[in-house]
C-alpha cells in the first residue's frame, strides 16, 4: 500500500486556488491514500462566525465533488480537512473520498483555541474506514495531543490513522506521533501546512514537518518545516495488525482498564 | 523542589553491595527526592520464581529500613524498585521513602516479558504521595508504553511521575516520557539502569539515558547510556499545575471521555 501527505500552504478563502493547486501538485500521483491539510480547502484563520457561515459546506458539497474527480481520476483516495456544515451546525472536519465516492465524514472532537468559538466539538466519535480492506482512522491536529483519540482507533483495529493538521506548536506533533504510533502499532501519515496565515488583527504561522511513521514510532518520510512537499511511501498495513513487542506482551491486550477507570 | 535520579548498574543478586552503592552515591547530594532503578536491590534478570522469592522481602523490610536510614541521614525521599513479598504472592514494586518512613508503595501494573512468569500484575492502582505537598506518583518501566497510566495519575493530580525502569528497548522511553510529559503537562523523572546484566543461559543489555522532562516535554537533564550518573535539578512544581497550553486549552479538562469509551 503506497500512502503519503501533501504539504502546502493554503490561502485563506480561496478555495478555487486551493483546490486547483491539489489538482497539480497530484500530478501523476501514484498512491493509495494521500492525505492533506487540515481545513485545506478554505484555509485555518476565522476571524468570526459569518467566515465560517460563508465558506462551510456539507460534507457531500462542492469540495467531496472536486475531490471526487481527483480521486477518480489517480485511482487514489483523498484525505482533506474542511468547514462542515450540517444544519445550523459547523465542524472542523475531515472527509475520506476515493473513487467510489465519499467513505467518511471524521468531526474533529478536541477543537483548538478559538476554533472553540465557530465549532461544534465531533460528535461521530472515532469511526473506522476501510481503504481496500485496510481500516483507517482520521484525527485532526490537536487531536494528536490526546493519547485517548488515537488509542480509540487503534482498539476499533485501525492500521492506519490520517492526520490533516495546521499546527502552531513546533515539534510537540512530531514528537507525539511518533510516541502515539509506538504505543498503538499503527502507521501515521500526518500532514501539516506550513507558512504564514496574515488575517490583519490576527495572524499564525505553521510549522510544517509532516511526517509518515511506522509502528515501531520510526519516521518513514518527512517534509521541512516550509515549502510544498509530495511524499509517498510503501507500508505493508499488516505490520499494523501485529500488537507484540515480546513474545509474551501484546500493546493491547496487555491493557488493563479495570484499573484504568478513566 | 530538587528531584533527581542515580543511574547505575546493579549486580544481580549482590543486594548488600547495591545498596551500598546508594550510599556512596548519595553522598552529599541535595534534593527532595532521588529515584534508583527497578528491582535495583536484586537486579533484575530471574532465572526462576526460587530465585524470586529468595530475594523478595515485604515493603517494610530491610532494604525499606536501609533506604529510611539513607534518607533520614539526607533528608530527602527515595525511589526504589524491589521484588515485594506479599503473603504467598509477589510483585515488581517501587517503594518511596522519607525521612518519615514508607510513604507509598506501587506495583507495577503491566508487566515486561518474562516478569509475567514470576510476578503477579500490581493490585493497588495507580496511587498518588505527597512529598511535602507536591503530589507524585510511580511508574515502573514499561507502565510508560501505556499512556492511560501517566493519565490516571494526572487526572488524580500527580505533578511529577517517578519512574525506576531497566529498559532495554533503546530510545522509547525516552521519546514517550517526553510525550507523557507534554500530554498531561507533568515532570517526569526516569532512572534507568545501563549495563549488561549475563547470568549465563540469559542476558540483557540496559539502554541508560535517564532523563529528567518537564511539562512542556523538554529535557531538564540526562544520562548517557552507559556510566553511573546523579544529577539532581531545581523544579516548580507549580508548573505542572497548570494544564493550559493555550487560554482556551485546559489538557485535562478538554478530554472527551464520552466519546472515548475505553
Amino acid at each position: 500500500m503506497r500512502v503519503g501527505f501533501y504539504q502546502c500552504s493554503p490561502e485563506f478563502g480561496s478555495v478555487e486556488a486551493n483546490l486547483d493547486q491539489y489538482t497539480q501538485a497530484l500530478e501523476g500521483v501514484q498512491a493509495d491514500v494521500v492525505v492533506l491539510p487540515e481545513l485545506g480547502n478554505s484555509g485555518y484563520l476565522f476571524l468570526n462566525l459569518e467566515e465560517v457561515k460563508s465558506m462551510a459546506e456539507p460534507a457531500d458539497g462542492p469540495t467531496f465533488e472536486f475531490l471526487h474527480t481527483l480521486a477518480k481520476k489517480h485511482n487514489t483516495h483523498l484525505v482533506l480537512g474542511f468547514p462542515e456544515r450540517k444544519g445550523d451546525h459547523f465542524y472542523n472536519s475531515s472527509m475520506l473520498v476515493g473513487p467510489e465516492g465519499l467513505m467518511g465524514v471524521y468531526r474533529k472532537v478536541h477543537l483548538f483555541y478559538e476554533e472553540k468559538l465557530y465549532f461544534q466539538p465531533g460528535n461521530l466519535g472515532f469511526p473506522v474506514f476501510e481503504i481496500d480492506g485496510v481500516k483507517v482512522g482520521m484525527l485532526v491536529c490537536f487531536d494528536h495531543l490526546f493519547p485517548e483519540a488515537a488509542r480509540v482507533l487503534a482498539l476499533q483495529g485501525a492500521q492506519i490513522v490520517l492526520h490533516p493538521s495546521n499546527l502552531v506548536m513546533p515539534t510537540k506533533a512530531q514528537l507525539s506521533t511518533r510516541v502515539r504510533s509506538m504505543e498503538n502499532k499503527m502507521f501515521w501519515v500526518m500532514c501539516n501546512r506550513y507558512g504564514t496565515e496574515d488575517r490583519g488583527e490576527k495572524s499564525l504561522t505553521y510549522t510544517g514537518e509532516s511526517q509518515i511513521v511506522d509502528p515501531d514510532g520510526m519516521v518513514l518520510a518527512n517534509a521541512p518545516a516550509e515549502g510544498d512537499c509530495l511524499q509517498v511511501v510503501e507500508i505493508d498495513p499488516a505490520k499494523a495488525s501485529d500488537k507484540k513487542v515480546t513474545s509474551r506482551n501484546d500493546l493491547l491486550e496487555d491493557r488493563r482498564p479495570e484499573v484504568y477507570q478513566l
